[in-house]
């Protein structure tokens, strides 16, 4: 056994600029080998060279799908690819965020909603548990910690987000069963609501005078480096005191 | 126009002994025609049947599934069998209860747990909001009413209700978004948090002790009776004060 | 014993405007006997003139503050001016709405927010439940209902609401303290959250433009009328299926 | 100005074994000035000789209640007593816990309940805003943090425990309002929702032999340090990902 932390395993990595790959940086820095699960491959190939030149450890892990299966075959692939290292810290990022009357969504779009936003961390969270269980408890007392990325739409519905909504609630209520029923196994389970605007390169393409301006003002952006920080100390809590559910937003956000 | 207060269409008949049929007579009692939606057409007619005899006037509309092809031609069924008549308050109170540990459950409970417990009531909400648009207001202001079911896992994960709670919070979301969405349209969407054990033949036939000890102690268990009293207050509120969540519990629960 | 439906007793009548007043008449409508209690003796005793007159039976009981000895002796005033009646329903309505920035409030405006939002609530709940604990089950099964009077501040805390906030926060959780301690007696408390704006004369001689504008438009203003019938529902909803909380608003209200 | 943190103060000392006491370690280790508060200058006294005897600095404000006056003139006394530094992280823990039926409760009882969870609070968080509102912005780009400690009565009353969630649900909203109002001026509201028993001295003392149990088992009692380093992780969040609220728990509680 290494004197590392283990793997950090992160599905929705994303294309290297938001919450997926600030969490992948921070917690390779922070002594884990970091697995990234996404579809897009190359970006995924890009993020794993970008940690191992900056001297971190990381391997890409591409899916077509989140079913049962493929994520299957991808969990034993990343023990294949570390044999002396243990899962111990899983993060279930993917989103859709779909912004559309109720009216105008399709069959179509419901099931891209439940299945991007929830049903993908079923198997996602089956194998997390499976890997966690047989470990010996860390230095933090626990055999692992299964962390999901929240949103407003997790606890509040609202116009034109019915199906964004939807997805977030039942995702919200799977780490909340899943933190009553492993809790008494050392399993930590979270979910963090995150409230407010991601500087990513999709907003930069979309609208750059926005986001040039709240790039300049960290008081109105959340940044995906602080959100990583909230999942690195939900990680490192002990079983003595640990979190199911915080919030994080920028200073200056209403709500 | 008949002096009737419209149609009531409820979904998840069930076998006439639940929520689903006191709500039905209930409705009829109080001046509405009622369509029954539901899989199992034997207890859909016999329920119908039963309603006509005491006076009222209901039809069965059985379905195979709750897909929105489906639920289309229900809704132009039940138009067409009341050519006259307006499409005033829907419930879909279709629910399915699965209750096993998490890594017990397989790709099939959750589809079904999914499907029954969620994605069937988005067809059924998109008729119903179709339906319900073009009407002039009612007596009450509002072009209809659409009333949802929940229960207690609505509200919180459990130990064993991680599909069912999936479920049930995604239901409340979608009765959330709906009711900010197209409260200003005058129609009035509301949700019914079910805490409780709620007296069912299912329940008589699995165990009939524990049963007849509830069936004679109306503290302890919820009567679908009072369950349905709460659909017709909502679907009554008028415009100026309406709900858009009410908890009902027997008066000795625990909670 | 009469065949009246017992005594109902509003603390926080108010002007003869509001949801006091509106709650006043419709439980007088039902059969009810009216005790009414309120700081301003003229606006009360011209309520229960206005009852009268109007065929119910109803009495004025002016307090000058609500604490445990005034409250009881106004208790024991009601039983003793209906000696045949049960106090069968009892309503807090009292509250007091400071909307400044926290800087702002001085030592006595938190102590008069408390007071009036919280602290009278407690000796009204204490001779509630006092007044109920010796009765027979009504036709609903209940010893009595309490009610309570909450709004949005109730649950969300906001800009220059603090102090508003805090105290209704606190009478939320009373309420749901009480409702979980005395359901085993049979005795019912209910909380209803009152969201959005009230026609009130205080609103009227405020502003009278805004005012009218929202008499004339049914959707944008809550009616006192519309609250107070869901206080009679809650009233005679039984034993078997009863509400702690729901939400009150007008169709149009954005939340 | 020299290179430390800056100063922490804490209401709410405790006698040196629980959560105020392990907090004002962390943060003296942490590199802050610790201010303590509390009712009892002995082991006020105690607590600053023994963080100095370890190498950090720390004095004590002993009070007689938590009025405007009083907390005023320790505010004063504290900038005084080091008067290069700037008041950077406060945090109020008083908490009285009472438990009784409600009809048990005298309005002694209700007093010092509100005054303790809340009515302090009042004055603590005026001051510590004033304080930080002059402050240039520290290295989190916040001009300071204001702490609450909020208990599972925050969010949830039960029978026996109505005065306590009475004084914890008004402290959770005046946090939450606080938020709302300050966040723009960079003051970061925070509160932690306690749920479960803390090992503390009081316990000991009551309960040897459950105490014993619990303290050689770290799965089923919090332990103050672990909610210490929520505080100082939620001080050092920076103003780009900041919460309002998290839960701590131990790892095999119910709840």
């Amino acid at each position: 056994m290494s004197t590392s932390k283990g793997i950090f395993v992160v599905a929705g990595y994303g294309n290297g600029t938001g919450t997926g790959a600030a969490s992948a940086f921070l917690f390779a820095n922070a002594g884990y080998k970091v697995a990234l699960i996404a579809r897009r491959a190359d970006d995924l190939k890009a993020g794993a060279e970008k940690i191992k030149s900056s001297g971190g450890d990381a391997a890409a892990f591409p899916v077509t799908k989140y079913d049962e299966q493929s994520i299957h075959e991808v969990f034993e692939a990343i023990k294949k690819h570390w044999p002396d290292e243990h899962i111990r810290v899983t993060l279930y990022n993917n989103a859709l965020k779909l912004d559309k009357p109720f009216l105008e969504l399709t069959q179509q779009d419901w099931q891209s909603s439940i299945d991007d936003n929830f049903l993908g961390a079923i198997p996602f969270a089956r194998e997390s548990i499976l890997a966690f269980q047989p470990l010996p408890l860390n230095e933090y007392g626990k055999r692992g910690t299964l962390l999901f990325t929240g949103a407003t739409a997790s606890w509040r519905g609202n116009v034109t987000t019915s199906a964004f909504a939807a997805g977030k609630f039942a995702l919200r209520s799977l780490s909340q069963s899943l933190n009553k029923e492993f809790g008494k196994q050392n399993i930590h389970v979270a979910h963090a609501i995150i409230d407010g605007l991601i500087l990513t390169d999709k907003w930069k393409n979309k609208n750059r005078a926005t986001y040039d301006a709240a790039e300049n003002d960290p008081n109105v952006r959340l940044s995906p480096e602080g959100i990583a920080g909230s999942y690195l100390y939900l990680a490192h809590q002990d079983r003595s005191a640990w979190t199911w559910e915080l919030d994080l937003r920028p200073a200056h956000e209403r709500w």
